[in-house]
């Protein structure tokens, strides 16, 4: 999907400025952007920035992802995704999964990385390195 | 920000056609939206999906966080965002930041949670949870 | 210390023999054997075991590190120490760093892992990987 | 087990001399004070005491975890005891187990924690909650 259309403005002196508007407007459905900006909003009405370096972020994040990992620690590995599609389970994998997203992008902000296009990147690198062709069935090995 | 008029079709017989159309386009700028469909074409086309149960998606992030941990480990914590910022680190804190958002993504697809809308209700619990007036300047506790 | 000699029993006859034998129970002294021996007689007396594949148990201790994290992430890292020694806090701690090490001591025993000699051949690696003289003050790079 | 006897010295004088001096050393044996003894005389003779403190030693302890999970992670959960049983991946699993459990060490260390005792006593915890009779066979559940 070529978005480089989209984000540039169309001019605005046209009879469709109002939908031109909009358009240009919709570069910021962004949702890795919407949330940067709520977390940073956040952060700064509380003022926690101060609490915000790399290292607590990254350990706020383990925090997270070890939650996350209770919910599903003692489930049979093969049926672990049904038994976790009830309401009460999938409500509580959901707010795990958003709680280890969002520190994750308030740390790419403080990093000042732009994390979805530096997910594209890693993506378009993975796609080369593991050619389709190759790797049929197999797992990558880590070195 | 309300996205809502955007997502709706403007009617395909104006005059400004041409513009509404990638209007309606625009809906699919989402990111997360666009890396879940990516990984998922990824692997479907490497036939990994029997890999990626829950708990396997989930070791392979622990792995994943396990990296960026090790980029900022030994780090005096209040340098550690200047530290990183040269060209070399900040590309490696890129790359891992990346991985473990494409596992989080891939692991809320394999589980049919929408990951976006997931994260703003978490963000909306979090506001009205921490009311900044009560925990300005104080880290919330655990219990 | 090669405790080699250690774990033989002397001869019952001689007249030493009282010392003998307390000789050879203190073989019993080494904690971590004393812990995987605990571990695995709590997990049999529940019938636990079926629980206790290695990734299981994994994201077990992945838990057990998030919620040990969760204690240290906002605290200023150069007050981290300090302000963990209150009664409360010290004592939570410790009950964190415990189930990180009984779920460690248990997935190395599930693999049949002699986990105090691995530690041991680790440190000889360790210590001969950084020879004091190259690395003095300069922490390890990962490659 | 008491052993307070075995760590008092049995009169030098006594016939029995070489097995009460051998007695009195194996009050050494405790694993967990070896590898702690090892890993702070390892830590000062590379002047690296500045790199310890509390957060710092934890993100490298989820560096190791993260490792770990790696070498776990794609495998199907009910072979993966059996497929890392081989020389080559037991090896390597013995070191990351190795590296977690020397970090962890190193944490109570500096944390001034008796980690043995602290896992005895929660043990002695998870024995008393998690009475046999009413977990017979059921994973305990997160609150």
């Amino acid at each position: 999907m070529n978005l480089k259309g989209l984000r540039k403005p169309v001019g605005p002196h046209s009879n469709c400025s109002h939908l031109a508007r909009r358009l240009w407007d919709s570069r910021y459905v962004s949702d890795l952007e919407e949330l940067r900006d709520r977390m940073r909003a956040f952060t700064l009405a509380r003022d926690w920035e101060k609490f915000h370096d790399p290292k607590s972020l990254l350990l706020a994040l383990v925090g997270e992802v070890g939650e996350l990992s209770e919910l599903f620690q003692w489930l049979p590995a093969d049926q672990a995704r049904e038994l976790t599609q009830t309401d009460s389970l999938k409500t509580r994998v959901s707010e795990e999964l958003s709680d280890v997203l969002l520190y994750l992008v308030r740390l790419a902000d403080v990093m000042d990385i732009d994390l979805a296009n530096a997910a594209r990147r890693k993506m378009d690198l993975s796609e080369s390195r593991f050619a389709a062709e190759n790797f049929r069935g197999v797992a990558p090995e880590k070195k």
